[in-house]
């Protein structure tokens, strides 16, 4: 059996060039950019909460990457570095093997180095946290949005909670379209370059993790406003036109989690700036509401009537009864 | 039932004085004073691993702290910054409330602010990140020892082992001396101050979580160096001379972990001023041993004759059968 130190050795402790000292000491050490802010943040993902037990390893190398890359890029932040702590129920070398693939497959593509984290045995615990680096000062928040805003998003909406829901047999969608929704929710793409486009654009970012309300709604709270919001222009994922029930449909895209897009909010004087990034980068960028005074989150239909609207998110503790396995919430303190 | 986010609010999001940004963004920003390196270091503690189920939320708010500031005083590195991600069972509120007080007392003492986190539900588990800074190159690694340096421990060792062991039933301790162990296993006290001391003195650190041997090991190895160690000068805690029986007195003394002093090696020409420091610190450092050519590390009895030596530490891995819960082993990748 692999003591955990030679597991580490082999799986965790590639070089990396962007830190001082990487893995293998009491702490890593590295140099924040002259100029630049520090943003941190950390996630914890637990098998059978935030993730299915028998989750393909390598797909959950990268998402339990991508989720933490997702936070920086809400907050226009540079990715750097990543710590990684597991707890595992056993030393399974296959498993850490994909895993440790997925992982890094990804953190390459973002110029991040592993420089430290925690080996253990125990309930399949997975527990990230992300260093990046941001321009003094330029940070998006969830404070900026102010009355008259625009409210964006990006990419489509609702793939990954329709990929769950096709997964535990509460919708049935064929071949090609279960895939590409497995593919969401499997392998969010994190939207660090736009976030980073957004610094001096955005007045706010959050990103989509539990759900479009609730994620919209830390905007609102923090920044003491209210939103409008038109249920027609939300960008849906394809899938969801596909035959998919009504009234799952429009959880999916309201209140369903896992996207893993970004909701900024912008003045009017932005749009042609957003346009243009929409294109630089190929990627959709949808106008789906308004900021306004108050405090209410309203979402109008086609005759401009408010819908009733779905439970916000998922939270963690509202409901003790629920075990099921879910999309991330991860707006932690 | 309290929600997550009530949680957090209620438990978590004291003033960061210290941060640009605190709890309730998407990453938390802080800056790094010039001239300074950024050292960080993640830990995850299961129950029942880690700590025992029943742990008092107090203590164990103090000690989750109290084990990562411990990694930051092995680098000679100043306490900033904390992250906390815990999975929990219930929104137990008592328990929140209790743990959130040990672990603010304790970061309050060294001016670390908790800045960022996440909470879940799940079985109980704790994923502390802490952040620091240091003098740029002026860090303690475990890489610096040279044949001829003294090999230096500071406080008494073996206490939270026996402690540990009389919760265990293993022995049986008066009830004094039990209460004294105890404090060294549930309220260990990182040695902040020593560490930034030890800034060019030491020529390497390590903290000792894993017991003398297999800690001293982890420099021995980094450094490329053997060791000699003299039982009879090793600072033993007193409780261990009060009849405990010799085996275990060794073994607690050796590879008892969880006693989070410091294990540094010095140059002979420091030991006025290690001494000097030992005196304005109030806390013993005690000379065990020397740095050696080659790879092996040798316990010496009065007599000269080396020691047998127990098995080095705790691996999580090494024993699928082992589920005590036991001393933190910390030193991950």
């Amino acid at each position: 059996m692999p003591s955990e130190f030679e597991l580490i050795a082999r799986h965790f402790s590639r070089a990396s060039p962007g830190a001082r000292l990487g893995v293998g000491d009491d702490a890593a050490l590295c140099t924040v950019s002259t100029g630049m802010e520090l943003a941190v943040s950390t996630d914890m993902l637990l098998a059978g909460r935030h993730f299915l037990p028998d989750a393909e390893p390598e797909a959950l190398g990268h998402k339990t990457l991508a989720v933490n890359l997702s936070d920086l890029a809400a907050m226009g932040a540079r990715p750097r570095w990543a710590l990684l702590a597991i707890a595992l129920p056993q030393a399974d070398e296959d498993w850490l093997a994909a895993f440790s693939l997925g992982f890094y497959a990804l953190a390459g593509r973002y110029g991040v180095d592993l420089i430290g984290g925690d080996t253990t045995r125990g309930p399949l615990t997975l527990c990230v946290t992300i260093l990046g680096e941001v321009e003094a000062g330029q940070a998006l928040t969830r404070a900026g949005s102010r009355p008259g805003d625009d409210v964006w998003v990006s990419g489509r909406l609702g793939g990954a909670a329709l990929g769950l829901a096709h997964l535990q047999g509460r919708v049935k969608l064929d071949p090609r379209l279960a895939a590409e929704c497995r593919l969401r929710l499997d392998r969010p793409e994190p939207r660090v370059a736009l976030g980073r486009a957004l610094r001096g654009v955005a007045s706010a970012a959050i990103d989509l993790s539990d759900g479009l309300l609730a994620d919209l709604g830390h905007i609102l709270e923090r920044s003491g406003v209210g939103a409008e919001l038109e249920f027609a222009r939300l960008p849906a994922e394809p899938a969801l036109a596909a035959g998919v029930p009504e009234d799952l449909a429009r959880h999916c895209l309201l209140a369903g989690g896992d996207d893993y897009e970004l909701i900024f909010t912008a003045p009017p004087a932005q749009e042609g700036a957003i346009a243009a990034l929409a294109q630089r980068l190929g990627l959709p960028l949808t106008r789906i509401g308004r900021i306004v005074e108050g405090q209410a989150l309203t979402v109008r239909d086609a005759q401009g009537r408010p819908l009733a609207i779905p439970a916000h998110g998922f939270d963690h503790f509202a409901d003790q009864n629920d075990n099921r396995p879910w999309p991330i919430s991860r707006h932690g303190p």
